[in-house]
């Protein structure tokens, strides 16, 4: 089958990488249309040591697996948990220790014709949501991790850093669950889409910095995360949405004087995310900035990297 | 009258201290005994910048004041708000932005006879409380903080780092509040007195680094941050409670990857506190390792640096 192959060096283009195996309790989907995200180019850098398939971004439909999901249009849960340890006991299968993250951590990701994966982690698409649509399911999912994580006041004044991709979804959450947002960005282009949608976006350099009582940190940037503790009010919540990988210096002792909590943010549910793309809740096709087929993968990497885009797609 | 003055470079006693003026609104405290915290030894290596009579730990008698409290033990809670901003409005008056700190932020403190304080801050020590151990009000307020920070699961388990004064307190508050709690110290003397309370202590050599769902940071050190990091479960929560106030190495991808929720904590309503002291929640006296007249203060400080001493007081 056709695949892009990251070997820890290179990326290319594979037209005969063989199909991936089916373990028990799988089920094998064809990939309709999968989405570059930034996580991608960071395991383009070395991270987590991905070797394979990247690619955790998709929409699929069932081509083996139970009967009554074959046909079916679903988007894929990224962790792949063990399902016996104490933290899956406890419904913490996304932080299960021995997990595997689809084309992140030791298995292959969707940037292919066909991808494999638990039957428990797929989750069905609705009739209403397209494809480009569902393709945004995992990082709107992560958006929506925060509303599971921290209590939003109706009208509570909230501060996102960071116009990319991930920002301007959490931007758009907490906007939409009724939070009075200011998206804080770099990049006009970027910011008009949620402008457009009722959010007041700021450019940075405009950004006169009132302390917010929730911060949102999504620039996965050194200074990002410098204004989020400089802007965050006493006693708010920082949310950490994007890793600062590298270590850098730092003091945490604002965090102390001002009582700011800080919740470190990653994966989220994807039903909440599918039935907000179901009902309208969020726009997300003009955050789609290009589309390849899978033959140019480089090419969409290339494109993806272009200042002011945001999401590429690529079709097998 | 008798103080201990820090003038940003020298810590001396001065015996011929002007009394402090008293503001409307305040009282006139004449101080009984006084405490020897971390944070003093922080000022005098420049925290804060501050500049005056240090001492923020203390029971005091009210010399001056509404005539209700005239004669009254008191202890005194340190942050005198402005009472008219937004923060202290929203009864955040120990996040007041204007505030001044007693001891440590442009007010005088307690290692002197007398001292001065809003009366709004005082808080009547009950009869069965001694002035030994109703100098532990302030830090043991701050340990007590936590509880109103996080919620407590009964049984939770619960490690402490650090086997200082704070984090002895800490250990005595959530145990007393049901949590099944480790004590991380280096110092096996200091150790005793919470293993003889019945709390599980450890020393650091021997400690096997088993992920806990609740943390608390209470060494200051570098080291201790990072194993703090390291040893808080998936979406645990990390309790900082002593500042780190120099910037260095570090970095939160962990908090991102665990979904862990760090909580930077302070100080406390002291109402608590005395109630834990009145109804002997804790055990307080044990630990404290000294008592010195006020003209012997740097001969005190001196003590309270000595490896295995906690709690050293001070009595003009």
């Amino acid at each position: 089958m056709k695949a892009l192959v990251w070997d820890g060096e290179t990326l290319r283009f594979d037209g005969e990488r063989a199909r991936p195996e089916l373990p028990a309790g799988w089920a094998r989907l064809k990939v309709r249309c999968a989405g570059i995200c930034s996580t991608d180019e960071q395991i383009l850098k070395g991270y987590m040591d991905f070797k394979g398939v990247p690619g955790h971004e998709f929409v699929g439909e069932v081509l083996e697996g139970p009967k009554e999901l074959l046909g079916k249009r679903v988007a894929c849960e990224i962790n792949f948990a063990c399902g016996e340890c104490s933290a899956c006991h406890r419904g913490m299968g996304r932080h299960c220790p021995t997990r595997t993250v689809l084309g992140i951590l030791g298995s292959d990701g969707a940037f292919a014709e066909e991808v494999v994966a638990p039957v428990e982690n797929l989750c069905v698409v609705p009739d209403g949501v397209s494809d480009e649509q569902a393709v945004f399911t995992e990082p709107l999912a992560a958006a929506y991790e925060i509303l599971e994580q921290v209590h939003l006041e109706p009208g509570a004044r909230a501060v996102v850093l960071g116009d990319g991709k991930l920002g301007q979804l959490c931007a758009q959450v907490l906007h939409s669950a009724g939070a009075v947002v200011e998206l804080i960005g770099k990049h006009p282009d970027k910011l008009d889409h949620a402008t457009s949608l009722g959010i007041k976006t700021t450019l940075l350099s405009d950004f006169d910095e009132i302390p917010a009582p929730l911060v949102v940190e999504a620039t996965g940037s050194e200074a990002g995360l410098a204004m989020a503790m400089r802007i965050c009010s006493p006693r708010g919540t920082l949310v950490l949405k994007s890793t600062v990988a590298a270590s850098h210096e730092l003091s945490l002792a604002p965090l102390v004087i001002n009582e700011v909590t800080v919740v470190g943010s990653r994966c989220g549910r994807f039903a909440p995310a599918l039935q907000a793309l179901a009902q309208g809740r969020v726009s997300v096709e003009p955050m789609i900035h290009g589309s390849f087929p899978l033959e140019e993968g480089l090419a969409a990497f290339e494109r993806a990297r272009e200042r002011g885009v945001l999401k590429v797609l690529l079709r097998p």
